[in-house]
């Protein structure tokens, strides 16, 4: 039998999605399942977007351009300036979601086996596309006891090698929750100049800010216009995650055409998500005050039940729809498919996301869950008592 | 500032989308262009796909699983079986297009420096999926003089080495037209379970086969089942390019494991696109007997419109919507710029895709371009006319 590659055998399972299975057995035995462990929001899509699908006229579904078509990069452009952020439609390459607009950032900055640096606990699926890119992901841990905020510059410094081509930021981070200040963003901007890398920021969580925090995009930032490459992406901000359409925005003119490049290959983005996102942009901004609300109410919540369980340890996020959650128990992986497999209270149960898939560290992160407030506040009172008893359950078993 | 990478510096343009801007500047000073250059077809796309989407009924447009649902993929196995090829709904892993069932299968199964056998010419962006996963194509050459049959074995094992891991045809091809015989397809499985390689083949014009050809894909070829992937896409079928659904195939369970990692990493294909393709696959018979009635008809227009230009040699097509042609030329990449920048016939002109793009070999092709009989008889007669007296013009310019 002819055999698979190396690549293929290091590419990470999705820690996310490894425990699917569980959930659908335990699902079959009619158990109700709180999911604590995606971050797909509840919150309904905005009807203009899908209505705009609704309402085209279609008779050919052909292929759109490989960047996006000019009139939807100039919303987007329109967009950003609303945000402040003064960027043109052809600083924006259209992408197939966030994930592909990393894919392209990936081949286009970075060679097999150079380096990217990364604060950690980061996005799980980073290292999917580091290992799918051959590039070597170097982690800069960041710490619960400070609330996930940045590492020192000194220890930025330290894993500064000759391959390291850029530093990588999620901002609000996903899965911690934290929000980046304007000094940690200069303080990043220096360290790339200084260094003459790449800051590529995943941005696609700007609206989700909560409390009187302000975001400070990496392209507000003047001087950094060779250096910053935003991800974005409309899955969260318009709970449309299954449109799979995102951007990727730099000043950088080299880049932009290395990347389309890439974009070319695959020829375009999906059409019909498209109209789908061009028309969202016309959301209006009272959407966005009540989900913030909501999200604001629901990570109190969250927060306030978590911290009643004894043993157990969460930094308060001050955006996004994250927590990591430190717990009692040595094993998340374990203990997260032991609640599928063998707890529930009166039928009902909770998925959680182990948090050691967020970490490239080996052995950190194995006390450690990535909760999602994506569900309503009822619910997640709920979840987080199962989350309670279950630890109680596995401990005692344990001991 | 920062560098970008010796792949994205690599990283070929569309030689079929790196003459667009010069036909945009055309159609700014008024000029129709008959576009010969893509296959982006003009047939109606079903009507029962469109509606579909727009008959949906969803509140959240939300994440689909990362392989496709179970219905949709239960539906394609059926679909599969209407071509007389046994496959289960777990063999598929749904893609975003195509384009990235390619992508994954050759981060799946080839690792950086891995070779795969490629007929040439071949489709123009399989040189880009190799440069992005750092894979050499090693060209088997196919002649216009032979119609682009399989070259023979000889030529194939000669080529094989160490690193080779697959053999990729496309089935009918794209650029040529040519379709393999069930003895060719012989002949390949031979090779790749002798020499252990894996067999893929893009099988995406399946159903565009004309006269009494009929299609034999890899995946009915018995023996073959750990060794063939099938790429295959609803982009063409249907006449839904912009939809961006696609699927891999194969009953090596291995690949398939492998390939759900990829999948996993960029969480999903695309949602309002599946829909779409899902009601797809309930078009009549009678969809596809006018569509191809209407392609054998385009094919034999243009041949013989071709064939009355004194110099131009071309081969028939028996499958896919593509003819490659030789032209009374040395560099069909000029030829084309300058047909958009300086040639009309009472302001009509054409853009074609010079051929160099479809061969990894240097020079070779460099006289041929490749025509898509994507427009109707009509305007091929036009669009032909127009070469033949731009031909003469550039000659005669050239002297």
């Amino acid at each position: 039998m002819p055999s698979i590659s190396k690549k293929g055998q290091q590419m990470p399972a999705s820690p996310i999605r490894k425990l699917v299975p569980y959930a659908e057995e335990a699902e079959k035995k009619g158990k109700r399942i709180y999911y604590l462990n995606i971050g797909q929001p509840d919150i309904k899509t905005p009807k203009i977007a899908l209505q705009a699908v609704k309402e085209s006229n279609i008779d050919v579904l052909a292929y759109s351009r490989s960047e996006g078509s000019e009139v939807y990069r100039q919303k987007i452009a329109s967009y950003y300036a609303k945000h402040n952020i003064d960027i043109s439609y052809d600083d924006i390459v259209v992408t197939t979601g966030g994930s592909e607009a990393l894919l392209f950032t990936f081949g286009s900055i970075m060679d097999v086996g150079d380096e990217v640096i990364v604060p950690e606990p980061f996005y799980a699926n980073y290292t999917g596309f580091s290992t799918a890119s051959g590039v070597e992901i170097v982690p800069v841990i960041s710490k619960i006891e400070n609330d996930f905020a940045l590492p020192s510059i000194d220890a930025f410094e330290k894993l500064i090698t000759p391959k390291t081509k850029a530093i990588l930021i999620c901002n609000p981070n996903n899965p911690t929750g934290y929000l980046y200040s304007k000094e940690e963003i200069q303080k990043l901007a220096a360290i790339v100049k200084k260094h003459d890398l790449f800051l590529v920021a995943d941005e696609v969580y700007r609206e989700f800010v909560y409390d009187d925090h302000v975001h400070y995009s990496i392209m507000q930032e003047t001087g950094l216009e060779n250096h910053a490459i935003i991800i974005d992406s409309v899955s969260k901000r318009y709970s449309m995650c299954g449109a799979r359409v995102g951007c990727l925005i730099s000043k950088n003119k080299t880049v932009i055409q290395t990347v389309l490049k890439f974009a070319q290959a695959r020829l375009s983005p999906p059409t019909l998500a498209q109209i789908a996102s061009e028309a969202a942009l016309e959301t209006p901004q009272s959407y966005f005050d009540d989900v913030i609300e909501e999200y604001v109410s629901r990570r109190n919540t969250l927060i306030v039940e978590l911290q009643k369980i004894e043993g157990v340890k969460v930094a308060k996020p001050k955006g996004a729809f994250y927590c990591i959650a430190e717990l009692p128990i040595n094993n998340s992986d374990d203990f997260a498919q032991w609640i599928l497999e063998h707890f529930d209270v009166d039928g009902e149960t909770i998925m959680v996301a182990p948090a050691g898939g967020f970490y490239s560290t080996s052995e950190v992160g194995l006390n450690q869950v990535r909760i999602a407030y994506v569900l309503k506040k009822e619910s997640l009172v709920k979840a987080v008592n199962i989350l309670k008893k279950a630890l109680k359950a596995y401990n005692d078993s344990c001991v």
